[in-house]
């Protein structure tokens, strides 16, 4: 492997070093000193951090429906006004409403009669047990697993599924993706086989007492049945009492959540005016609604500062972008994406052209650099900046999802660039959906790295898209 | 600069994809087959975590010198011991001993009488107050003013330094290298002009209320004065304080520290004999000894258990090393560097040949990369593990330091390649010598990918050096 390798990396050196030469010089000098000082800028006066935590502390939690979600819009809207944009608004959305309720226990009940609490959390969406309901506990490793159950040794029970997240891959977002279904689809699959309710091992990759939440799914003509999470703490216990002791346990379960008839809210929009292109967009974004627990601050209250302090910057460097560039604060991505569909369809409606749109949902931790989803000609792009970002080691520079909040104005835009910020993700899995996701788990210098880059990748796409 | 970038980037997709084919697929299969062999070991099943935990709950700060660090020593020669390497042993070596004693004050009065305490560290080796203290104070915002200053100014007062890190540096440690002649020389610098004592800003990127502390040191002939540093938080008010009424605000210090003769104590050694040139050794290692607050947790308990999970690992898989495979826990890094010292003098005297040393002391934090001092040829060979490292995202391959225990290595064996582990480094700064130090802040996920990487360079080394 020796010889070959250092061929290529001789290769690679002697196309680093000719780059710095053929390169058009004037451009990357004025480019690499506007980076610089769009680092400098954040890292000195940054404000990414302190809204953070006026955000996180003042408002705290935001599922969308919830005063707290209302709140949060008027928050937005403040503060983008008390940063000089051209323009501030609030576009009107319908949102899903779903509250927790006041109610949400579980015990189970060992061979030996030991009672254990579990603690637990509703999926988002979920049903109601009404009341009390305590059934047998039938275990399944997978979802796979209880795919393939005969009917008749699920029916009535409550299924128990305790799948963990691979700790084995690298990007923790593939391993999130992998257990997604469990959550997803878990309580159709348990109710295709007459079950009662469905519990499921959180989706995180580190064991502690807090479950995690998210969005779950129905399916017209299958039974709605309860669906609940618990923490990895309680399912690596409860599985191997299940193990010992299989299909014999007891479950008791009550939860008194609720879906109300949809509401009114708010995507939150503010806009430095193109001063060529005023009608080509490049969005910048994070989602304003978080869940109901903890305070929804790497997800996705750091996407929110994000955007909001790579706009600040650019406006405290008075760059005047050619295009227009769009903070958007979108409302519902955790449970609908109404934000995300309705902002598409607006704009798709509208005369504008949008050239690209980029997201920050991926938390407020140390940033690796950003994926495209998008065409050859753009990959090429974003590669052509590898130079230009070497120094703030945005070294991840690859095709990839773009955002739940963006990805709807492909449909409208099929040109349109989209682009994700990539934070290092090994801490998001413990933090992400539960009580642990506070302000105090956010570094400043991470989140400012962050907003600086993102306000360097919209630069160089108002200049170079 | 679109078009010549798009051409670069161009080169590098087609250097990259001729990568693959021009690799010696056979060893490339094989090698990567083994990385990802490794990096699953070690996120199945990986120690490291556990045994972090036990050192710093268990042990806690361990200060060369002090019944702390004796118990590491014994700690590490057990845990070697238990993990079936070839030899463990004990290699004797001299230590400093200085305490930090009972009493560390220190309080000023501003001009309306107020007194304010601050949170102080004696510097690691200062003297004693021998008593309290208590002269005017004289600020200076870096060590050129109080260099360029009027010693009638100085004489008598005591000096406070104000210069704070520089958070434009991306990495972390350039700004800690730029202020470590402040704490290093500050007492040098202020006795120079018949200062009484010297305090300076700690040495961090966050303002919090735990002083950081590190090594000074005194020069023959200039008077010994006390030298303490005080918290962000303290020097930033101190500093309005001394801004507003300059030179007139009191300052009362007591430390009791003291220095008592040198000690014997050991760096802990345990290896896997190469079966091919057993007298051709690979070390691999951090520092047992920390400094005494906080729980010498990343600085570097992370060192220490990434350089035994990283042999662990390759023991777990039945790998026998061509070379011997050294793992080394330092002694006394911290105020002195005599088990880094050590080693290499009885290195040198022996008849091995020491091909490589790699040392993880900057925090187990998660990976980036790696850093050579080392020669071209060395460099070429770093860089052609670029694919195979592509897949967990080690992608700083660069010249650099390889850090202070396997530095002394150099002078005894010249062609020796140095390798420093590169985790990120934004979150070190605020968690280095001082309080904030403990296990709580090292993520199980990101000092168990640590530790894999390092296991995979010591497996690429092993075969390709």
């Amino acid at each position: 492997m020796r010889i070959p390798q250092i061929t290529l990396s001789a290769i690679i050196i002697l196309t680093t070093q000719l780059s710095v030469f053929s390169q058009n010089q004037t451009n990357f000098q004025k480019d690499s000193t506007m980076l610089r000082q769009i680092f400098d800028e954040t890292l000195e006066n940054g404000r990414a951090y302190e809204d953070l935590r006026s955000l996180t502390k003042d408002i705290g939690a935001r599922l969308a429906g919830s005063a707290s979600a209302d709140m949060a819009v008027e928050w937005g809207y403040n503060k983008l006004n008390s940063y000089g944009f051209d323009k501030v608004y609030k576009q009107e959305i319908e949102v899903p409403h779903w509250e927790r309720g006041t109610t949400e226990k579980a015990w189970y009940t060992d061979t030996d009669g030991n009672i254990h609490q579990l603690n637990i959390l509703a999926l988002g969406g979920s049903v109601a047990t009404e009341g009390p309901l305590q059934a047998e506990l039938i275990h399944f490793k997978t979802r796979e697993d209880l795919q393939n159950a005969k009917k008749k040794d699920v029916k009535g029970k409550i299924v128990f599924i305790s799948q963990p997240m691979d700790q084995k891959m690298i990007e923790t977002f593939d391993a999130y993706g992998a257990c997604y279904p469990i959550r997803g689809l878990g309580a159709i699959d348990a109710a295709n086989k007459s079950a009662k309710a469905v519990i499921i091992r959180s989706l995180s990759l580190s064991e502690h007492p807090h479950p995690h939440t998210g969005t779950m799914q129905y399916e017209d003509g299958v039974t709605k049945i309860p669906a609940a999470a618990i923490s990895t703490m309680d399912a690596t216990a409860l599985e191997k009492h299940m193990i010992t002791t299989r299909g014999v346990t007891k479950l008791m379960i009550e939860m008194n959540c609720k879906t109300f008839p949809p509401k009114k809210s708010h995507n939150v929009i503010a806009e430095i005016t193109g001063s060529e292109n005023p009608n080509h967009i490049i969005t910048v974004g994070g989602h304003l609604d978080s869940w109901d627990v903890g305070e929804g601050a790497h997800d996705d209250g750091a996407g929110i500062v994000h955007s909001m302090e790579a706009a600040r910057t650019l406006m405290a460097l008075n760059y005047q972008p050619k295009n227009t560039i769009r903070v958007v604060f979108f409302m519902n991505e955790e449970n609908g994406n109404m934000g995300g569909k309705t902002y598409a369809e607006l704009m798709g409606q509208s005369n504008e052209k949008h050239i690209a749109a980029i997201e920050s949902d991926r938390g407020g931790f140390t940033p690796r650099g950003f994926s495209l989803d998008g065409n050859d000609r753009q990959l090429k792009l974003l590669l052509s900046f590898t130079k230009l970002f070497e120094p703030y080691l945005l070294q991840q520079l690859e095709e990839g999802y773009g955002g739940v909040d963006i990805t709807p104005l492909k449909s409208e835009f099929k040109d349109i660039a989209l682009f994700g910020f990539v934070p290092d993700s090994q801490r998001y899995f413990e933090i992400h959906h539960n009580a642990n996701d506070v302000f105090e788990t956010v570094n400043k210098r991470e989140l400012h790295l962050g907003a600086a880059s993102i306000s360097s990748l919209i630069y160089l796409l108002d200049n170079y898209l």
